[in-house]
């Protein structure tokens, strides 16, 4: 692979630095005043979702110099690269693949790959659909009528997140999500199920993730008090994993075990078997639309020039804000109850493929990269944390995610919800002057005195740049292409700040000092090696388990 | 009241920019190396909170400079003006008394509304106990053994909190929470409950919030159709309001109100009636532990002198990471799975509250006020964007929240979680720099070429500043004081910041062009008015409700 091109040694770097200079006493509504257009020329349709990005601090002229910056880091020739298996993940020598999880056909060389996913989904569609049959039975007899998903990152955010937003197609499986080390999780969950009738799917591609070996293997014990013995854990198990021998070892045979493969990464793994809750969930069917969904876009991202590329658009926008506004997080507003997880999704691809400091060459980069991702489902924000993209000091470009019809046949509730995205996205925009603040407030009948005093409170400066994303409702297609929007987002700006997206080596030497800490909390060490705080900590922890 | 001294008046300010630019290449790790005594010096207790603050970028003389910066915003003084009643609420001109509910007396001058609170501490305390005996019926005489709380922000964050938190010590009655106006979340989780045996609690202190009100319609829909008629909703509907007409008016007798003072504010009001759901959750006698732990914390706060007294320190720390080191945001890790909401409650605590860009009194600051906060349960952080806390470009100052022991009995597992939790704390503060890093990789079997090439991605810089807060266990008491210990911290910050901390202004504007979007839709209006932006969308809804 070619020497990784920086983000600040792109011709346009410059260039968008004095644009970003010429718009800093500019106004989005001012924008909008020089060029009637702008509306429907800051707008673009792909697969079901309309981005408009009108609301950015953005013109024309400073637009097309950030579609040559995408030019010019060559974000065409690398979505190409993506689907067609070149080993993008160079810190890992593997090509990244997870849009053949969603493909109809195989590139060219990625026939092998796609032979072994089209296998998968026959299981996975066996599986989904011999459980919605009622045709798999517990130990005792019992049909299974549960579905409890043991993982953790990104064998736990996708599936829960699809699930959770699929609900309006869910069928009569119950499925549920544990995914914390935290024994709470596993026992609050289990609480109300009954083991007999219930299947655990353990995702792990290693079979060794700590968190979600404890739990599985608490949920055994759950199931072996039922009377289960380990010659029928094969009636309440299945794996995610390729890992066979460590499956069997557990108890789960070969036939329970759906592949994990090395050129999937777990942040994009939602479209492989890890994805089999939610197949079981909405039926195969419908995960077969959520594919589709998916693929459709990855067509689009593919094929379409970057000034109508949504994911390009989006990605070029969020270094835009980030690079040359200073930005140093990203809130993200889904006005949809079921997308309400859709910001702890977005976290874990955006924040773990796009939080480093090096190049994908090893070298360090002078400019910032992956800004922190939050946000929550709207309205609930709006009684939260609004008050501070409204009126805070921060800089916090902001995503609107705004279906325009609901699955729950109240129509005129759901007016309420639309109307309130609306109202925000306008709001952080045109803000309020202190002169209409004042007027606002002599209108309330306050003296002049009591107006001229409260006026600055109620004012707001605007000019808060936003993107809406509407959609005509959330399906299994529509989410599926907003994923896959997110996820070739996420891959332009990685390319864009010349990061490998694909690799997580910041996550090893946590999960090191975990061993080693646990060591001395088991007392299989003592030799007070660690740092003082720490080893404070450890005396406090001990002195507690006796106290 | 005074007027507002801005933070960068204050005498230390320039002293601290001097200190923070010497500190500029230090390394935490080797502050503790030049100070034997860090660990234990940099350590605070109270109410059965230890904080552990030695891993900030923070030295004794910066440390002494910093508490100088608290004298001089006299956040004792203010301290003390909170819990007396001073009108601190200058914009509302009203005092914040939400201290006085946890009170166990009444501070001079606040008698009557002390008796106030203590009478309705006895509503609250038989409502608890009538249901929890199972003393309350509904219109077909089942007994209600489920409640339904209605309400959005402090209405609702706080008790889903402290309901979810203190799970360990939950009865009988089950409790849900409904908060967005999207109508799948109300009919979400309407579908499994039975009218005939739910108790309906409608928070809003207006009884006019819009997402409260439509929900609390379509939830007496439900019940009508279930057969109770408008007479007999006083058995499944409570009320914590101050408009009583309204509750009249929509079916709630007096007698089923509990009331709501405008000296509360809602981000501030779980210890008031708004907790009810809670203390029938969890019992009376446990929720009186709560405000006791909470109590605790109060009067830490208040006769504690700022080098010992938590809430001042933790504010304090803030302010140095935010306005001498760019923090623009903070990270809350609660090693809890019942905690896993506590960053949902704190976005609305510490961003409505000190989101603002004037003092309080008017005048725009020159300085940066509250980061974005965010955050989720460990260890399913670790598996998501803890990378960009390890190796992001991005300063993320940590609060790790670790309980030492577990009520759920898995002891073993619960270690683990600990494990990860000290050790992600120490991994963020010690790193692992690139020599280190080669030398793990040659110790995996990488050729010296493969560890040069792969070392810069595996290396950390480590020295980012994290807090430890550990506590014995969750429990009422431990809970109340740890909410009352991130409300003072925020009450400090706000006075550092000199912005008024209890009101916000700033939510307004959306809601008043709330009311005019809705009326676009429901065809009310058709004036055109709005930006050429908010039209297409305005269009676009329309068409997708056509179609």
């Amino acid at each position: 692979m070619a020497h990784a091109l920086r983000l600040s040694d792109l011709p346009s770097w410059r260039e968008l630095q004095a644009c970003a200079a010429k718009l800093q006493d500019a106004s989005i509504s001012g924008l909008f005043h020089s060029d009637p257009q702008r509306a429907s020329a800051f707008t673009a349709t792909a697969a079901g979702l309309t981005l408009d990005y009108s609301k950015h601090l953005l013109c024309r002229d400073s637009r097309a110099a950030l579609l040559r910056l995408g030019q010019q880091a060559q974000l065409q020739a690398r979505a190409r690269d993506l689907v067609t298996g070149v080993p993008l993940n160079n810190t890992e020598s593997r090509p990244a693949l997870h849009t053949l999880l969603r493909a109809e056909r195989a590139p060219a060389g990625l026939e092998s790959q796609f032979s072994a996913v089209t296998k998968t989904r026959e299981r996975m569609r066996h599986w989904s659909e011999q459980i919605n049959n009622r045709e798999l039975k517990g130990h005792s007899g019992k049909v299974i009528d549960t579905v409890v998903n043991i993982g953790i990152g990104g064998s736990d955010l996708g599936p829960r997140l699809v699930t959770g937003a699929l609900s309006a197609f869910r069928g009569r499986i119950a499925t549920h999500y544990v995914a914390n080390v935290d024994p709470a999780d596993l026992h609050s969950t289990l609480a109300s199920l009954d083991p007999g009738s219930t299947l655990l799917i353990i995702c792990s591609k290693s079979f060794r993730t700590e968190e979600t070996l404890a739990n599985a293997t608490a949920a055994r014990e759950w199931l072996l008090a039922d009377g289960a013995d380990m010659a029928n854990l094969e009636n309440h198990f299945l794996a995610i994993t390729t890992n066979l021998d460590a499956a069997a070892a557990f108890g789960v045979p070969a036939d329970n075990c759906l592949p994990m493969w090395d050129w999937v990464g777990g942040r994009y793994s939602v479209w492989s078997a890890v994805g089999l809750s939610c197949a079981i969930a909405v039926g195969w069917d419908r995960f077969n639309d959520f594919l589709a969904g998916a693929a459709e876009m990855d067509t689009h991202f593919v094929d379409t020039t970057s000034a109508f590329n949504l994911p390009m658009l989006m990605s070029l926008l969020e270094v835009w804000n980030c690079n040359f506004f200073g930005a140093g997080n990203h809130v993200v507003l889904p006005y949809d109850h079921g997308l309400g997880r859709l910001p702890d999704f977005l976290q874990q691809l955006t924040m773990e493929s796009n939080g480093k400091r090096v190049s994908r060459d090893g070298e360090e980069l002078d400019y910032d990269t992956a800004p922190v991702l939050w946000g929550s489902a709207g309205t609930t924000g709006q009684h939260s944390f609004h008050q501070l993209l409204h009126q805070g000091t921060r800089l916090c470009p902001a995503d609107f995610i705004i279906p325009l019809t609901t699955h729950t046949g109240a129509a005129g509730q759901h007016r309420m919800l639309v109307a309130n995205g609306l109202a925000q996205s306008r709001a952080l925009m045109v803000g309020r002057g202190i002169d209409e603040a004042r007027e606002s407030l002599l209108h309330r009948g306050l003296t002049a005195t009591e107006a001229d005093s409260l006026a600055p409170h109620l004012a707001m400066p605007g000019n808060r740049p936003n993107s809406v994303i509407t959609l005509t409702s959330v399906t299994p297609h529509s989410l599926g292409a907003l994923l896959a929007l997110y996820e070739h987002r996420t891959f332009c700006s990685g390319q864009l700040w010349a990061v490998n997206p694909f690799d997580q080596w910041g996550v090893e030497l946590g999960k090191e000092i975990g061993t080693e800490v646990l060591a001395r909390l088991t007392g299989d060490s003592s030799d007070g090696s660690m740092d003082p705080a720490t080893e404070r900590l450890l005396a406090q922890w001990h002195a507690a388990q006796d106290a």
